[in-house]
């Protein structure tokens, strides 16, 4: 088959990384296209604006005709082709329910550094994200991470009997917050035994190491999950 | 068939009101079980915490054996279910596309009067709020709304011939944002002359005219979108 065009900003994993680990976990074939070479930035701008309907923001797939944007739409598609999900309906749809929920609490994580003014830098509200990252650790991450606890249940995977979508989400989710927030991660390990267990076996998935091992894997840094010390606390 | 049984916060449209809308100028039958007589919050609570798994909050959707959390995932559903969306598998995905944007702005406009501690109120963060509603008026405002304008591109809908939830999605959005910001509202309203046209359509909608008359119509009030004057200017 013709292998899809991911678009993502080149120099972040940010959101285009819970489609790159679909596509990676599922043995999908893709070009990476603004990291391909001389397209970058620029050459996504480009792209996006010519399209119509134009996506609202990367990342978005280019699927033959289809054009799909929005992380969990995109994930979606890909859980029904590609069997990176539950066939029937209510798998389908539990897997598509945890997706949007990390999709929460990701956009939550990404306010504790802009939480006022989100084009402006960090070190111009610094004070407020003092104050947002406080009620994010203390309240939204045992929030967040202890639900997915109980949706677990003591179960290996989030949904039915091996791992989907969902699970590698959940898992980009944990290391996000694991580089962001080292400090709060480390002191409600004990109480999210099952959520670090899922993180361990989707690193350890055969079809998982040698991307996560390449230089296709972007280091976390300016995006979304972004480690400063000021923010973290146990 | 059975009625869905509906799951929402009794007091307030927020999120729920997406589901409420679709259920209604679908002409689908349900039952709003926290607004039934002596049900209320507790009884919503109560039924939240012995589900299996918890959803991580409401609204969410009782179907038979399923039990739906997500707004937008509950809209895929009623979209797949009873011809709210298009049956093709783009129109589908470009519905459920416009929805996940419409939940990206309506975070953010709850955000305006809670951007630093989402459990506290806002009288406790005036500063902070004025702040993030500057940002959010001035940019958030016009790069969605104008995103929209140009994906409905001059045509009636957003996604095919006739409604599909996306629209009544968009239509709910610009009238929580008309609520909260009217001044801002008012002057960015000749550059959305078709987001604004569909917002006249949908109300007009046979199917939903006697909803929106009704006492089951929630008004607006101390819910996601709330009318701060000092947080809204031209």
């Amino acid at each position: 088959m013709t292998p899809y065009d991911l678009w993502y900003w080149p120099g972040i994993p940010g959101r285009g990384e819970f489609v790159r680990l679909a596509l990676e976990a599922g043995g999908i074939p893709y070009r990476d296209r603004a990291r391909e070479d001389g397209v970058g930035e620029e050459g996504l701008m480009a792209d996006m604006a010519a399209r119509r309907p134009k996506p609202f923001a990367p990342p978005y797939l280019v699927a033959g005709e289809l054009v799909i944007a929005q992380t969990a739409n995109i994930l979606l598609f890909l859980g029904d082709e590609h069997g990176l999900a539950p066939e029937d309906r209510a798998g389908r749809l539990l897997a598509h329910q945890y997706q949007l929920t990390v999709a929460d609490i990701v956009a939550e994580a990404h306010d504790t550094h802009h939480p006022v003014a989100l084009d402006a830098y960090y070190e111009d509200q610094k004070p407020e994200a003092a104050r947002r990252a406080a009620s994010f650790r203390e309240a939204r991450i045992p929030k967040f991470l202890g639900w997915f606890e109980q949706a677990l249940d003591g179960r290996e995977w989030l949904v039915g009997n091996t791992w989907s979508y969902a699970d590698l989400s959940l898992f980009q989710l944990v290391e996000g917050l694991d580089f962001a927030f080292p400090k709060r991660m480390a002191a409600v390990a004990d109480d999210i035994a099952g959520v670090r267990a899922l993180h361990g076996r989707v690193k350890a998935l055969p079809s998982l190491a040698g991307y996560l091992a390449s230089d296709r894997r972007i280091p976390f840094g300016d995006g979304i999950f972004r480690h400063y010390p000021a923010l973290d606390r146990a």
